[in-house]
């Protein structure tokens, strides 16, 4: 399964693609997407920012065709208009997923930091550090682009144990309906 | 000129859309997209409302075919949290916008009311009442869709202005490069 994290930001929002075959994870591309720097686009021009940002992830969903996304929750900022710039933002990204008919997982910064360090208060450094070490780079990923892998880690983790927990289940219905003497379907 | 108002909101989004012919403007069509009862839409699947808001508008610029909208500018809500989702909304709006390439203006609620009330703390009925006249509407619209209309009255009336401006700078120059005796480009 191809996994596309997205860590959504106005100004930069990064994205990386894992492939994950039975327990390996495999690196297939990273990068970032930033709005500040297209040529005759002012910084004051939401619309048109929110433009390169949809344009670049629909561009990044075509080229490495993955099969869900992971988007990180974005949370209230100590700043209430930086908040609504960042709703924004997700709020591009998110629809140029979902136009794409790709399922969406949810993941918050902690449940990332979780999944990738085994705590939550993990620096952005240590984030690059493990990815590096999980996905065998050559070299330390950029920050947002990090951040972006560590989410479609975790989902590739999320969904072997989602998938673990299927298969227990299964199995206890089965010894349950064993027990009972009913039939297993 | 046909001109597209869009109130964005989670919830619910107005539209309305009129014809500015001259002086002269004409309604079209108005109306909400609603992203809360859509069967099989959990209110907290955010990223499937979003498709919902999406496709919405989508549909209406594909079928009424406007040349240009009007968009309210959104203001932090005193729920952060209420915040974040209209601007995850919101971003959804402009995204449908934008990538029909569609020129987005984009009006606060206060200028919004100025322009059609004369003040800009006119109440909800007190936009759908002026609404209503000035486009000789058989009815009162609903709240959102009046709101929305009224964003595209506030544009048809800026770009009037503007052209008006524009004018008479063109004339300002004309007659200053004569007093100076120079050129009129």
């Amino acid at each position: 399964m191809r996994i596309l994290g997205i860590d959504p930001g106005l100004q930069t929002t990064g994205f990386g693609i894992i492939e994950r075959d039975g327990q390996q994870l495999r690196y297939v591309a990273s990068g970032t997407i930033c709005t500040t720097r297209t040529e005759g686009v002012a910084l004051g021009n939401l619309p048109a920012r929110l433009k390169i940002l949809y344009e670049g992830i629909s561009e990044v969903v075509a080229r490495y065709e993955p099969q869900v996304a992971a988007v990180e929750i974005v949370f209230v900022n100590v700043n209430p208009q930086s908040t609504l710039l960042l709703g924004q933002a997700r709020g591009a990204a998110l629809t140029a997923l979902v136009t794409k008919d790709l399922p969406v997982a949810e993941y918050t910064a902690l449940q990332m930091k979780k999944a990738i360090t085994g705590h939550g208060r993990a620096a952005k450094s240590q984030i690059q550090e493990m990815v590096k070490r999980m996905l065998s780079l050559p070299g330390l990923p950029g920050t947002d682009a990090a951040d972006a892998l560590g989410l479609a880690i975790t989902h590739a983790h999320a969904g072997s144990i989602l998938s673990k927990l299927a298969a227990e289940s299964t199995l206890q219905r089965r010894q349950h309906a064993m027990l009972k003497g009913g039939r297993v379907y």
